[in-house]
């Protein structure tokens, strides 16, 4: 049985260019890019490439103010625990969301371990932050801003140009958790005007466990990995070279082909969410219908348990998932959706569907025709729900 | 011209088979391992296969004490801070050695500056670590001693057994920085008794980008990157499977062929200190050579700077180094060296070369081909050199 896979949110395949790209890598004999002889070299222009190629996808200024790390959480651990053990004697006060992501919200733990204190504000019930909300949570001793660009579970977009302005006017640094918009929007660090933007590679297409963290000219961080040389001071140790072409890779596609691919998968969203009465009938639609990502659908099925139904789903070959792969094991409703409002009841009963570029309308289809009776046997055995 | 690469301690070919597991892997399509649909449950087997090779490779009982981590150098950092983050008020002082890498240097200098306070033993002529200055360095306050078990300059071995007998003793926990031992040594963690070994997965022919450390099961320690639960909670982020399922390849090929690698290394190597008088008239052999890694051959060349014999031999297609890839950019002579006793002049003419299962004695012989005449025309324009 072929699975339909529509948790790309989780985890994306990686695009045929670039399995490709890494293969003919593969094949390559390569040098340590720190070495100081010829195949050293060859490893410090292909890295140079793929520095270029990111820095294209973001719209950075400079390629030296991208920095290659492990994977979007290091890059998320590095923005703000660097910025924050930076700041010595300016203060021990940082500014984020309600609805941020793990790295986040347990960088932060961990900071408040060491001294630091947090201010979290609210979201409404598409989940967007207000601004001005931010603006007043800034004190004298705030050292760093947290706010993430694109919510992976229910795909709102933040205003951020607008807690950007702020920022500057507050003279705060920003750092935008941009792992799930960086290659699915658009992103313009240099228009962002953010001194950190975290990103990943698997978004779009490129391999898992690459990522990177745009730190703006000036910005002053301690890195996370002390050691070498490498990345600018930023970041020490070998690099994960084949990786890091791979993200290039990706990178040159997701900027060439953004616009087709983010028309394409609202497609495809559009087709789900057209024709998603059809099969159930009581559901919400979380997120801001206005300013979401264009291959998400997240979907509350009321009376219902979201584990219950997703694996009933894989039972039939259709994957999606729950919540962020990075909070599974955790049984507790999302802090995500509770904090947008929902019901405990109704963030428990959450399916988030998340398309790629390998999606078809049949994926969708194929998915609605399971989803139909999957709901209807689950809510003739659920204690929630009453006829 | 085909280069002959005897720089493996800085980077090491990727093994044949290892490519070939990997490329394998890079045609398939992985789920999240975190996800918890099929796809998902296929990516965490293949991610404990790994483990369990790695576990295999260094003698750890349990596989879910080895975590994947981006490089040997984030492994020495999460060991270091890590472990001194965690002990909270048991106290803010550690012991290392005049010899480590840059990764431990650079970690323990961060923690002086967040308070720490360090102890630095001295090493001998041969660059070994007395394990009784070790025993009295350690203070009611240490929460950490961190050794190197073989130096990647010099090759000398570490008497890291009696080491760790001291620690044990003192009841204080032990780091084992074994980045240039896995792999190249015997090395069996239940044998040693350290809380903590780091290693990599290039130095035996997986790729670079990836590395382990062993966490003894009860050891505490702060993660460096906080986020989701992955690898036991003690390492956050999306895994880099492709490269994990190659060190796991190179992991299970490294502990079947050791014991041949190692007796072949150390053909080369006396092949190489055996015709190297007939080239070179005035060299010292750094080391010790009854603690040595059998694949590396430190020579000071006297009167010379190591770095334009390098180059020169660059230009003959022959690769070595002259210092740790990490240390590279950095004018100074090598720290390790001078910690051993060199003068200065004779450690800024240090080539270190490192052989690794592809080389031959064919490669040997080329590079003493080149030697010889490089050596005599730097003699004739070294201002060091007065016939």
């Amino acid at each position: 049985m072929e699975t339909v896979y529509l948790d790309n949110i989780s985890l994306c395949p990686v695009l045929p260019e670039v399995r490709r790209a890494m293969a003919r890598a593969l094949e390559e004999d390569w040098g340590n890019p720190s070495s100081q002889h010829r195949l050293g070299e060859k490893s410090a222009e292909a890295l140079a490439k793929a520095r270029e190629q990111v820095a294209g996808l973001i719209g950075a200024n400079l390629p030296r103010e991208v920095v290659f790390t492990s994977c979007g959480t290091e890059s998320v651990n590095l923005a703000i625990k660097g910025t924050a053990w930076a700041a010595g004697e300016k203060g021990k006060h940082i500014v984020t969301t309600n609805i941020e992501h793990n790295a986040v919200i347990r960088s932060l733990r961990r900071l408040k371990q060491m001294g630091f204190s947090i201010t979290s504000v609210p979201v409404d019930g598409k989940g967007r932050v207000d601004p001005a909300t931010v603006a007043k949570a800034i004190r004298k001793d705030t050292v760093l801003v947290s706010v993430m660009w694109a919510n992976n579970e229910m795909g709102t977009i933040q205003p951020v140009e607008e807690i950007s302005r702020v920022c500057r006017e507050k003279k705060v640094p920003l750092h935008v958790d941009a792992v799930d918009a960086v290659g699915l929007i658009p992103v313009n660090v240099e228009e962002l005007g953010a001194q950190l933007v975290s990103f990943a590679s698997n978004p779009y297409g490129g391999p898992a466990g690459v990522g990177g963290l745009y730190i703006r000219r000036g910005t002053r961080l301690w890195p996370l990995l002390d050691g070498g040389v490498q990345e600018g001071r930023n970041r020490a140790g070998t690099e994960n070279l084949l990786g890091v072409i791979g993200m290039g890779e990706a990178a040159r596609l997701a900027a060439e082909t953004l616009p087709a691919r983010m028309e394409y998968a609202r497609g495809l969203r559009n087709r789900l969410l057209e024709k998603l009465p059809r099969v159930v009938d009581d559901f919400l639609v979380n997120g801001d219908p206005d300013n979401c990502l264009p291959n998400l659908v997240s979907v509350s099925i009321r009376h219902l348990e979201g584990e219950s139904i997703m694996l009933m789903l894989d039972e039939e070959g259709v994957a999606v998932s729950t919540r962020s792969a990075c909070a599974s094991g955790s049984l507790r409703a999302s802090h995500v959706l509770l904090s947008a409002g929902l019901d405990f009841a109704d963030a428990q009963g959450t399916l988030v569907i998340s398309f790629g570029p390998q999606n078809t309308e049949a994926d969708v289809d194929r998915f609605l025709e399971v989803l139909g009776p999957t709901v209807k046997s689950l809510l003739a055995i659920s204690p929630l729900y009453k006829k």
